[in-house]
């Protein structure tokens, strides 16, 4: 076997598919096809070890190779009984770059290399087609001349175009022997112009040209910012495949076309793909003519008067269907195939993984399943959970075009156009006149939310990816951009303005939760929809996963759309968010303003039968599946107004001097609130709103138990513990009130109190903790916060230039960083399992619906990850891909 | 040797004093004073094991204890030739308590018992004193009753004031034999009427009847709020010590008496104490008679016309002198005893380790390192390094009443009186006057700083520990008390209000930056002074400690003081705060409202100069030691005026419209500044600002190492680095300037550049980012509120309520808390050091000048740590101790 070339022909080769990182993608998957016997033209592939050794040695070659090549030419003579610039039955050849990962258009190729003024005649003779020789030579020279010499093309598709519009011609087909041999001299003229040389007729000159051309590509501009938007190493460098030509453009009998063997945008079982006649491959994708369609059924859909391949080569077309069958089982996946038919002989100039939209992908997968291709694990795995995303949001048309005037935060995903709106008022009034509608706000408040209700979507000039807005809008599953600076909401004048954009309320505007970008008028949407396959394919993964998925849910709504997901389980309700209702804030704020306990109490009594009634029907949608309910978290100010105008409605209302309230206000204002008096040290101030919570969630227990029939265990989690004592001291509470609920009602049930571990110093402390905690749930959202030191909510000024400059490579509040974060939930776990080794732990910060994150839960032995319900899908997909990783299958 | 008593008399004791936990202190140091041959009364101790079963066994006594004690009764029997109850010289025995711990005043007591209506006569006879016998027989009647039977006392005393009322009588020792005869008598009836029964007149009965009572009163309420105060556990319990009496009451040569054998305020090495002639223990600190001193000195010098007892009884004196060095020879300290003359004859009652100030425990360790009775190490370890803050600060004197209206957080020691003012201005002309005065504002900015100057002490109603009042105070020395929040200023009214308390601008208010106190009119101060003591301690402690001590300081002034207190270099110094002066922070403004970065280099440029002065000074200050210079730290907001009007007055200096003023301060404003925009991200945000710092630290470095001759090696640190990335972008942009200084320049100098390790991720990581930083010092007040999730400035609502309730027993931000910080601090350490073995570690937060957290410090081998320059002493001392407590000499 050759060390820097790798020979193939029908029925034998010296590489492999497997060998792709030697080989390049193409180089591999030719040689596979020629082991497999199917019909590819005979051809080496120069390694990708050469790249190397090219770059690291000043563009030389290394010692051998060209006798190599030379070995290799001689290999396709043989093969194909040609000459490589021979004067009779020439041998000509492409030369194609290919690499380990996909570049497409990024490197050169060249082809009909061999061409020269004299194999062009022998080559006339051969075939009986001077048209055909002279229309290849003078495609030869312009692509040499433009891919070797560095001629611009341009120069010489005017010469073509001046010629064609001079002799009054259309297509390049209806140009004669005559013409064409014109039109090569004046190519060859404009090679010596410009080049001060004549064009090389030395076909191993043309060779090695060719070869250095194809190498020195891998450095162009293009392909090195291409490298760095996908991350693919420099050092991989590009294999070279030298290849015999086969003609597609050989006369009547010719053609050239691309295919997927399944539909790329349904994912149907049905070949996909067009053809031309009398073309070479760059032909079918320059668009410059129509291509016609494979198959009759997609001639006849399409309504197209051309005819198809089917009809028009129906044996070519039949071998060529039991080929991409073949290759779809050898290499089990939907392939992407170029081909090549000469004279009516089907040559396969490539095969490789199709690329697919998320639907397709999905319906691919399972279909193969079914079809046996593939075991139901593997369709798993084939999976990006994150597509699934667009399948479960309605998501802007790709294709559409868009007007983009700012760009936010994504702070909630999916897309939505409507009319814009100031308040939450005008919100429900135009939509109530049917008019979808977009709330257009600086920041939201608990008294907007009725008004995000009745939007399509929420857009926020201020605010983070943890706002208010953002929060809630993620909850409602509905999209939100969130802190777009750039824009400026002027609700008086009714006004926002952006860069010289100046747009109106009523004015349309659509944003997209998913990029952040916001955009003039209305960009079409596509619907989401779940598909047969979705619902197989998730039923599969539910039985190989080993965590369980549970979701972050706290309205009756967002608890049912949990479940219609198949949440096993609520592994947050944030109690808090239930106190944001419009009816129910200012009960809210009347204990948060009370002077005294007694003050605290009497509101606390208000609220009472309301959060009995939340929890009773949060227990009674979920039936029997676990519900762990996080007590009040966050800071008493976030529920009171900030500007003057309703502080003062506020004060008024609840029949407090403007002043008292004001001062009330100022003494509750923190510097850093998410550091402040919040979670459990606001519990462990003022135990009598424990002592209402764990009632409203007993009495409502014992109710929805009654109601359907299924016993509730409630689970109560406290947040941000650091150490054990706070944990006592709260749970002692909390049983004080459970034990005198039971002794009233004269039943039992058996509860969890657990913790949030989402502070370092409670991971470091854990096993103190886990002998008072009975289960821990990860909030990864503060723990990064508080181990990277940075506020979500105020990362937009200096994140995005951190990830520009490379010295963030993920962004944590995404995916768990694993070197500090995620050493830190080792810690917790290996100690809390030390004090308490069967205690139950999750993970309820937003990573926990983030594919990578999941994946390391799975290594830490979590019991469940939980995430917010329009996540759930991709949690349950991506903790089954874990279990199978972890499994090494 | 008995188990659960042990003996002692003069000569021989079955204890010692290294056995007070078994006997109590008194009880231990009875039996080493009896070992040294000492005149102690023989006795025997019960032991507080005795104490623990009484308890665990339901107030019952262990098996074998009455024999034992009756044992020990025969003993002093033999010893004194005396009998229990007997008819005939009869033997009278004291029952007191003893714990291993000093509680004084809070367990019980019983003297002269064994006295019954025969043995008083026996007594009197013996003694040829009726009313010596008699008045003992009424004391212990009286005492019994109120101890062990429950009768309160002060039924007893109006008996006998009563009594001395009728018969015209002054003091006690004016009563005859009759009339203690007919006192003796209604003190009995009394017990009748109260108990229903008879005065006991078995010994035996009063015996155990007083054991009884010393054992309960080791649960009674005050003993056991006492403990809870002094963190002294329950299960120690207490000794029961019962030993021959001895009288000091028992005619004119007789007297008793307590010393120091040094003075416990100054540490004078001379006799300090005081006696009453014809007395028994408790009169001499009851206050009913004047006591007489014990040297001819110390009378003459208080001007006593009562003659001292070196006067009245030489020989007496002379063998106490004796046995007081003895007794400080032996224990090698000062010592505090009681001693009682019966009849010329002298009896020590009780030796132990003597209380005394902080100037005093200074210089008796000092002293006695000289007299050659401890060594250097030793008297290092005796000082509580705590201690120096009042001999380096003026403080309020102890003794003067306080009319405390409110308590705000200690934000920078020491005390201060002065009329209020409202405002900087203000503070300086009332100051110009002549006048002291206290600076009383919501919250202090850069602008106050003049205003902070001109005050003696500075009262913030809002901020934090670490808000810039309190950090710029404890910067200056100056007292500051900072969030008193129960305040209300009002500076145009004039007026400071607090619950009722009006005070006016121009009134006197005093406050104590050490505890937190508010005071209405001045309390009158103590001022520091450093004594020869002091010199010579901290020299020897200079000697042992192995890390070194630096300051953290910016401005000239604070960096003399810390030269002056004996800072061997500069560990923090917050270039930010040069930016804070009134002349500068314009030019600064002008910088962070640029809109470009040219507009923020044309500002940089005037803010160079005035940096390269600073650091000049700095340099030249600091001659050769060691200076670490952090890069700007805090976010944009903080240099920016808050209220409206101060805005407005900065628009117009800078000549920017108001409007385009706000719009930037709305863009620059934070919802947790403290994890926001700061610090390294800032750097990275706008590297122009760091190559202003580096161009002004290096020209400085050359200039001060022209003029002092002493090369400059600055330290160069990064604030807030989480990633190896972050660091690395940084040290490029320092090396670059630096080298073009030094190209400029046309020489060279060394430096490092290092990061500030205080964030958790940065611990975690420390091992990449030492590849990077060539120097790590933990900033533990960052590092404390991201590991524990607490904002020091928003803490004071709720941490006070933690401490209360036990549930955090140390406060992290004074302390460094070991298992999470330390833990991190740790990490850090250990994986700093696997990448670069030699990295030079060091503290410079606030913990820094904690004793506790340098004993830490020592533990983890740092090379040194940083403080405010005022603890450079209590660092320097505590430095040293861990050192020796590591030698474990």
């Amino acid at each position: 076997m050759a060390s820097w070339v790798y020979g193939f022909e029908r029925g034998r080769a010296d590489g492999a598919a497997s060998m792709s990182d030697l080989l390049g993608g193409k180089g591999a998957n030719l040689a596979e096809m020629a082991r497999l016997g199917l019909p590819v033209p005979p051809g080496f592939t120069i390694t990708t070890a050469v790249c190397t050794w090219f770059y690291a040695n000043g563009s030389s070659y290394p010692n051998g190779l060209i006798g190599e090549v030379r070995s290799g030419i001689a290999g396709i003579e043989a093969a194909t009984g040609r000459v490589f610039g021979g004067a009779e039955r020439p041998l000509l050849v492409s030369v194609r770059s290919g690499s380990r990962a996909s570049m497409p258009g990024m490197l050169d190729t060249v082809l009909d290399l061999g061409l020269n003024d004299e194999s062009v005649e022998a080559l006339a003779r051969e075939h009986g087609d001077e048209v055909f020789a002279l229309d290849s030579y003078r495609r030869f020279i312009q692509m040499y001349a433009d891919v070797v010499l560095g001629v611009d093309h341009a120069v010489f598709e005017e010469i073509l175009d001046d010629y064609k519009d001079n002799a009054g011609l259309m297509y390049d087909t209806d140009l004669s022997g005559e013409d064409l041999r014109s039109i090569v001299d004046t190519f060859k003229r404009t090679v010596r112009e410009e080049t001060d040389s004549e064009f090389p007729q030395d076909p191993q000159l043309q060779l090695w040209g060719a070869i250095s051309a194809v190498l020195n590509s891998w450095m162009n501009a293009r392909a090195i910012v291409y490298r760095k938007l996908h991350q693919i190493p420099e050092d991989w460098g590009t294999a070279v495949n030298v290849q015999a030509m086969v003609f597609g453009n050989m006369g009547g009998e010719s053609a050239t076309g691309v295919a997927f063997t399944r539909d790329p945008s349904t994912g149907e079982n049905r070949l996909f793909g067009e053809f031309l006649l009398k073309a070479q491959g760059e032909d079918v994708v320059s668009g410059l003519r129509t291509p016609q369609y494979l198959t009759e059924a997609a001639r006849r859909s399409a309504g197209s008067e051309l005819p198809s391949l089917e009809e028009l080569m129906p044996e070519a077309f039949a071998e060529f269907q039991m080929i991409c069958a073949r290759l779809e089982r050898h290499f089990q996946d939907m392939q992407d195939v170029e081909f090549t038919i000469e004279r009516g002989k089907l040559w396969m100039l490539q095969t490789r993984t199709g690329k697919r939209s998320a639907e397709a992908a999905m319906r691919i997968a399972v279909d193969m399943a079914e079809e046996g291709l593939i075991s139901t694990d593997m369709a798993i795995q084939r999976i990006d959970p994150g597509s699934l995303e667009q399948l479960l949001h309605p998501t802007l048309d790709e294709n559409a075009p868009r007007e983009v005037i700012a760009v936010g935060l994504p702070a909630s995903p999916g897309g939505a156009s409507g009319r814009i709106v100031f308040s939450a008022e005008e919100a429900e009034a135009v939509a109530h006149e049917g008019h979808p509608v977009i709330l257009v706000r600086t920041e939201t408040s608990p008294e907007d939310i009725h008004g995000m209700h009745a939007a399509k979507g929420v857009l926020t000039t201020r605010g983070g990816m943890t706002s208010h807005a953002a929060v809630v809008a993620r909850g409602m599953g509905k999209p939100c951009v969130s802190g777009a600076a750039q824009l400026k909401a002027d609700p008086k004048a009714g006004t926002l303005t952006c860069r010289g954009h100046v747009l109106k309320a009523g004015d349309f505007i659509t944003i997209d939760g998913t990029s952040g970008q916001i955009m003039v008028g209305v960009v079409p949407m596509r619907e989401p929809e779940m598909s047969d396959a979705f619902v197989r394919l998730m039923a599969w993964a539910d039985e190989v996963r080993r965590m369980k998925v549970r979701a972050n849910a706290e309205t009756p709504a967002e608890v049912r759309v949990a479940r219609a997901f198949g949440a096993e389980g609520i592994g947050l309700c944030r109690t808090e968010h239930m106190f944001f209702d419009e009816g129910r804030v200012l009960a809210m704020r009347e204990m948060i303003l009370a002077d005294n306990e007694d003050g605290r109490r009497a509101a606390l009594a208000k609220l009472l039968p309301m959060q009995r009634k939340d929890f009773t029907e949060i227990f009674e949608i979920m039936s029997g599946q676990p519900v762990t309910i996080r007590l009040l978290d966050p800071p008493f100010h976030e529920f009171l107004p900030k500007n003057p105008e309703e502080a003062d409605a506020v004060a008024k209302a609840l029949d407090i001097e403007p002043e008292r309230f004001a001062d009330r206000l100022r003494a509750l204002r923190e510097y850093n609130p998410m550091l402040g008096h919040r979670g459990c040290r606001l519990l462990i101030s003022h135990p009598e709103i424990v002592e209402m919570q764990i009632r409203a969630i007993f009495e409502a227990a014992f109710i929805a138990a009654r109601s359907t029939g299924a016993p509730v265990n409630p689970e109560i989690m406290i947040p941000l513990i650091v150490t054990k004592g706070e944990l006592e001291y709260l749970k002692a509470r909390i049983e004080e009130t459970a034990e005198a609920v039971m002794a009233e009602i004269g039943k039992r049930l058996s509860y969890q109190v657990g913790t949030m571990i989402e502070l370092p110093r409670a991971c470091l402390a854990a096993q103190e903790i886990a002998e008072v905690a009975e289960f821990f749930s990860f909030g990864t959202n503060d723990l990064t916060q508080t181990t990277f030191g940075i506020s979500r909510d105020d990362a937009a000024s200096f994140l995005p230039g951190y990830e520009a400059k490379g010295i963030l490579p993920i962004d944590p509040f995404q995916t768990i960083d694993r070197r500090g974060v995620g050493e830190l939930m080792e810690i917790g776990v290996l100690r809390g399992r030390r004090s308490r080794p069967d205690i139950k732990l999750g993970i309820c910060g937003e990573q926990g619906g983030n594919p990578g994150s999941i994946a390391f839960c799975e290594q830490l032995k979590l019991d469940y990850v939980s995430c917010s319900p329009f996540r759930v899908p991709i949690a349950r997909l991506a903790a089954a891909q874990a279990t199978l990783a972890e499994r090494g299958s």
